[in-house]
């Protein structure tokens, strides 16, 4: 039997990324994308709690079936394991991502959401990015990286409980260098919001922000993209900081405290 | 010149957990509470991409300024601490939550997503949250375990870059055993959405769910809760799974790919 593949993203079921996987993750299996009806960047690991999540099929073609979704990335995974797919999914890719997910962006990602939400249910998960915004994006030089990355993942699956991060410099076939193995760089947004004035006079504050990430480390996604590199980063569903859990043993108490 | 602690939570600003938290910080310090102004619980770490915030302040009065936001919990922290705090604040709180953000939650939590960002923003933060739902619960046998993790963080900080996940069991003053460091649980939640049907005959879907994690491992939160402890777990805003890095070195390459 083939590969079913699921897969969805968080820039919507008419993002031309979406597609552009799609036609990659076809010749490898059966596919199966569940995707926001809209676009829903940002929302990183959120469900859809207060109401309830309606979905529309939108396409039966060349063996893909596409369902939109009104809920989150992640209830699009969720829904789509559960209820969408005809059996388990062997893998779940996300993307392509019209914009990057490395460093820090990673928490904030519905992309990233998506994959790690896979880890969470135990199949092996890839979300991809591409280094630019733009609508129009050319995925050309992307995809066959995209493609071994997908038969790798397929070939020798991931160690459980882990996905991977992959982000892909927007250049030309000529410049990608290759592909690195890499941890997530410290960076963080600043200056985020920015304040304006209505009509009436009543301030309203605007999503903005400038992305700061000096000198990220070697090693780290940032350093690789900045070097022409395609970025992989292993990711697992755990905040925890072991480092610093002995460090912190001062704070426990074999007392109750009143 | 006192300590300045921001507050917030994902429950909303009317949120009794809320301003019992209030209550303990304001021993401690100057306070100023940025909270969203419904429930908005398993927000993780989104943002509002799609639409300006507004920002309508409550309350002024015995030492607190109260503003309630029309964002998540993420904007309320980056806003509160860009824009409605008079200077960089020593602390942010988050919580008390009313229900548990241990093991597998910790990803989809709103309170948990509010000390994450913290974190990156350079701030100490602990999210505090009680194993009870109910709206109504009694905080009672927790304060003195807030009050202490407060205290302890304001004293000594915290490493570089780590918040605290602080779950609390939902007990009497005399079942609750002490603190303990923890890791993250592995669990997951299965049975996710609920299909029912509308009166016209168009389905539809109900995120619920049953939370999974038989035998906790030893040193794990919920181990540690279902003992009866105060269960604290140091986290950081990296999905990184180091340990990983070298098994994927085979998907690495020094070749670019046509």
């Amino acid at each position: 039997m083939k590969p079913l593949i699921l897969i969805s993203n968080d820039d919507g079921h008419e993002a031309s990324g979406l597609h552009r996987l799609c036609d990659v993750a076809r010749e490898f299996g059966d596919v199966v994308v569940v995707a926001p009806d809209r676009n829903a960047s940002a929302k990183g690991l959120s469900l859809t709690t207060t109401r309830p999540l309606r979905v529309r099929e939108i396409e039966h073609s060349e063996g893909i079936d596409i369902y939109s979704c009104d809920g989150t990335p992640v209830d699009c995974v969720k829904l789509g394991v559960e209820h969408f797919c005809p059996r388990q999914p062997d893998l779940v890719l996300s993307g392509i991502n019209h914009g990057s997910n490395a460093s820090i962006n990673v928490i904030y990602s519905g992309t990233m959401g998506i994959a790690l939400e896979a880890a969470v249910l135990g199949i092996g998960a890839v979300g991809f990015s591409l280094l630019s915004h733009s609508p129009k994006a050319d995925f050309t030089a992307a995809l066959p990286y995209v493609r071994r990355i997908t038969s790798e993942v397929l070939t020798h699956g991931l160690p459980a409980g882990t996905a991977l991060n992959v982000n892909i410099p927007c250049l030309g076939s000529e410049e990608l260098r290759g592909i690195r193995i890499c941890h997530q760089a410290p960076a963080r947004w600043t200056d985020s919001y920015e304040r304006r004035v209505d009509p009436i006079g009543r301030p309203y504050w605007w999503l903005t922000g400038k992305f700061v990430c000096p000198d990220p480390p070697e090693g780290s996604d940032e350093w690789a993209l900045r070097k022409g590199y395609v970025a992989v980063v292993p990711v697992k569903p755990d905040y925890t900081s072991y480092e610093t859990i002995d460090r912190l043993n001062h704070m426990a108490s074999e007392e109750p405290l009143r």
